[in-house]
């Protein structure tokens, strides 16, 4: 999240043991144009987080006053919904995972905004507890955060224009896809202008997509010469 | 390891839980000049790895024919005998570490080259089996790994030069302290230069080293103009 905007992006490969992957979006979104625009990434159990949405959309077409994140007067309360509906989902499934030795874990990472409030962002523990970014920590990241997130700290503040912002975030999939195997493309991502109160900008991008290739390859070819320049350690 | 040499670096912070930490070089050298260089890294139960440098100190004070890292014929066989050591240490150990759920958890990278072999890099598992850098893999990182490996991985071949080969190092290092409190100054640096059979380079790096710090400030700096450089996303 920056002034100017959140950019939100999800891989989409998940996997019950390397010999069993697959491509499933892990971003959706709420959207009344003109009202708000909220959207979720998701990461952990795959049948978790899918039933997670699923609630939630049917909740929003049944348009109950109490559950409906489009009846959700703030951001903050569209997200205390969504934590209700992975309770409600944990509830039903956690016992029978257990009998397996399987942990329910489900979490989310939701930004967006609510007409009359700012952009917020928030990132949802699978125990439905939630923390806000702030000024001091301008993004989240949810799943295989680590490698990807040297980039981020280097790159990202409260400043960086959007455009920067998103290279960024792509080069840290990037990275984050060299070093583990259940992270994969295709990436969706939309970057969210503050205020626009709809999504504007969104794109995914597909195994060999041009823009991503090059952006990697001038990447890796930027930090090399970089690193050509650095001072040289005297002994 | 590269064509020309080995670079062996580590960090020196140990804890027992945030409330409780500590400094020890985690960095040992076995040498006898013209004959051997043998460099060691541990990771993980301080109690542990320092039990088992102290034993194979001692097997090479006492001269022992079979025991002895200075009697062994080539890396393969030495780095054996630093896994007897973890082994003998775990027998001793283990059970009781057990009792308070507690795992034997120490691991080592060992390095350097016999009179007679080229140079050979090692990573020993806590377990005690190890594998050996080929050409495909020409690195190890052990105790927090992540957040320094995309650096290494777009940078270090075989066929990197030994100056920024080390500078690629002090880099990933400064990227994993940012990220995890549990990595911190001082580093310790062994270049060791293919052929030599010495210990020629080395330098530690304490908190606020101009070298090190300046390093950190151009790599920032280098990497936040390598993205204004790099192309936009044409939505």
């Amino acid at each position: 999240m920056s002034n100017e905007g959140l950019i939100l992006a999800s891989d989409s490969r998940t996997n019950a043991g390397v010999d069993n992957f697959a491509k499933f979006c892990k971003m959706t979104v709420f959207e009344r144009r003109g009202d708000r625009v909220l959207i979720l990434l998701s990461s952990g159990n795959l049948a978790g987080t899918q039933a997670v949405v699923s609630v939630l959309r049917q909740r929003c077409a049944e348009g109950d006053a109490v559950t409906n994140l489009f009846g959700a007067r703030t951001m903050f309360d569209a997200v205390r919904l969504v934590a209700d509906a992975m309770r409600d989902i944990e509830k039903r499934d956690a016992s029978h995972l257990q009998q397996n030795s399987i942990r329910f874990d489900a979490s989310f990472i939701v930004g967006g905004q609510v007409r009359g409030e700012p952009m917020r962002l928030f990132r949802i523990y699978a125990e439905g507890n939630f923390i806000e970014a702030g000024i001091d920590t301008p993004f989240f990241q949810t799943g295989e955060t680590k490698y990807g997130k040297p980039i981020l700290d280097r790159v990202l503040t409260q400043e960086t224009p959007l455009a920067d912002a998103t290279k960024c975030v792509l080069v840290s999939f990037d990275s984050t896809m060299r070093s583990n195997l259940s992270v994969g493309m295709p990436i969706d991502l939309i970057c969210y202008e503050r205020d626009s109160l709809e999504v504007r900008w969104r794109r995914r991008f597909d195994e060999g997509d041009p823009y991503f290739t090059s952006l990697s390859d001038e990447w890796g070819d930027g930090v090399r010469k970089v690193f050509r320049h650095l001072p040289e350690l005297r002994w």
